[in-house]
């Protein structure tokens, strides 16, 4: 028997275009759930942003989410997930509402591919010296190593994801690898667009997609607490913070297709404190 | 006789640490003069905002540098200066404090230096959409061509602005440039970091640094307001709005040496509204 909650829509967030890959990989693996994405345009990037803005940013995402009426929360960025899926969650927890973030997804899925112990994470520069996935990884067991690629973002938003200028910049980059591992996760939101490309480059490993994990967590969080909807097919809503056209243009490529419909949301002015929603 | 504010600092301000070129460029020019720096950087990067955010956000900082005490005002961020020098030149009149954008300047250069009257502009997307510098290259009788250049600015703040990555990347923006100008502006203050790279794939062309050239057109305007100091060495301040430790690794590269103070402002509460200082 579902939940009456079960033909709400999933809240879907990233400070912009890059957790689109998540929205992606949820839709493709759970077509009948409804999605409501939020990019937080007005304020991307969160990498470059201290922990406690970042914290900040996000409690004010997931309130609006929560004010619209979400049944689960996915936290589908890799800043956003390392400092505030604790804050999250506990309200999450009294909401009833399951929140997941992308880098336990990954971990999980990492230490059960890695058969040598040895897994390395690619990510943003905020990502690495966030050190979360370092953390839970090492809690597992494994000798990890963590790389940050920072140009690979640019080269997903720019399109440039295959030939010879993505080849050059991934081998700079993999060249630095030292501890040999077997298992390499995709650690940014952007960074599946370049796995062809990374794949050649490192034709024995086993690369984890963290958003295509997240997509399997998500589905398993969702039946266990009877959440899944009955319906075939889903809807998809987008908000952005700021830019409509330059999001719809870029996240082009990130979804397969031209982000639509696409609301303009303001956010700068707090109309539900986060608190509140605590108590 | 030097203008009593003369010894004021003069107001340097960029969304983040791409300004610390134009920063660079005025010490190296008026080294008599203090400067007050403030980087945006919990706002970081205007070029993706729409234009009414950028003006906020400009007029907001504005409203900190002039609350401060400056005797002069330097936009040294491309989209700021496309969005926000008029209104912030027109409360500069009022205050008696001269504005400068980075663009006019190179502008004006370009004009001078052109022989067969093409002219190219380098930048990033929101530049080469604001359509600012082609208005007034056009305005000038100048044929021109824009071209934007995003991965430019993560090379310059990867380090990676010499070598075959940097070279493959400018070769691949630059095979698009078809009026065959032989005047080519870096409008963008990430790209002087790149200048020789660019120079030597197009070697005939006059490069116009819009860094330098701010530089030139400030000592004119403080020459012609008796604004010029009489110090031989003036100070540097920085301010920034999130982050201290990412700017000073992050600008070291751009500066030459490590930021320093650096002091973190908070510009999310509104302390003196913008409309204020415009009566």
């Amino acid at each position: 028997m579902p939940n009456s909650s079960s033909n709400l829509p999933i809240g879907v967030f990233d400070s912009g275009i890059g957790g689109l890959t998540v929205l992606s990989a949820i839709q493709a693996l759970v077509p009948g759930e409804s999605l409501l994405y939020l990019g937080d345009t007005a304020r991307v990037p969160y990498g470059t942003r201290s922990p406690e803005t970042v914290q900040r940013y996000a409690e004010r995402v997931a309130s609006h989410l929560w004010n619209r009426g979400v049944k689960a929360l996915v936290i589908a960025c890799n800043t956003a997930s390392t400092y505030a899926l604790e804050p999250l969650s506990h309200v999450g927890k009294k909401l009833g509402i399951p929140v997941l973030g992308v880098i336990e997804p990954g971990v999980q899925e990492a230490l059960a591919a890695t058969k040598n112990g040895r897994i390395a994470i690619l990510g943003t520069e905020g990502t690495v010296q966030g050190g979360r996935y370092q953390a839970l990884l090492e809690q597992g067991g494994a000798n990890v190593e963590a790389l940050a690629c920072p140009l690979f973002v640019s080269l997903a938003e720019e399109g440039w994801t295959e030939g010879p200028i993505a080849t050059a910049v991934a081998k700079r980059y993999l060249e630095n690898l030292k501890s040999e591992p077997d298992t390499v996760i995709l650690g940014c939101t952007h960074y599946p667009l370049l796995a062809p490309t990374i794949q050649r480059l490192l034709p024995a490993v086993t690369l984890i997609d963290s958003a295509q994990a997240t997509a399997r967590s998500l589905h398993l969080a969702l039946d266990g607490s009877r959440l899944l909807t009955k319906r075939q097919q889903g809807t998809v809503r987008f908000l952005v913070t700021d830019n409509v056209e330059r999001f719809c243009r870029s996240g082009a490529a990130f979804l397969g297709q031209t982000p639509n419909p696409v609301e303009l949301v303001d956010l700068t002015e707090p109309s539900a404190p986060f608190s509140e929603l605590q108590q």
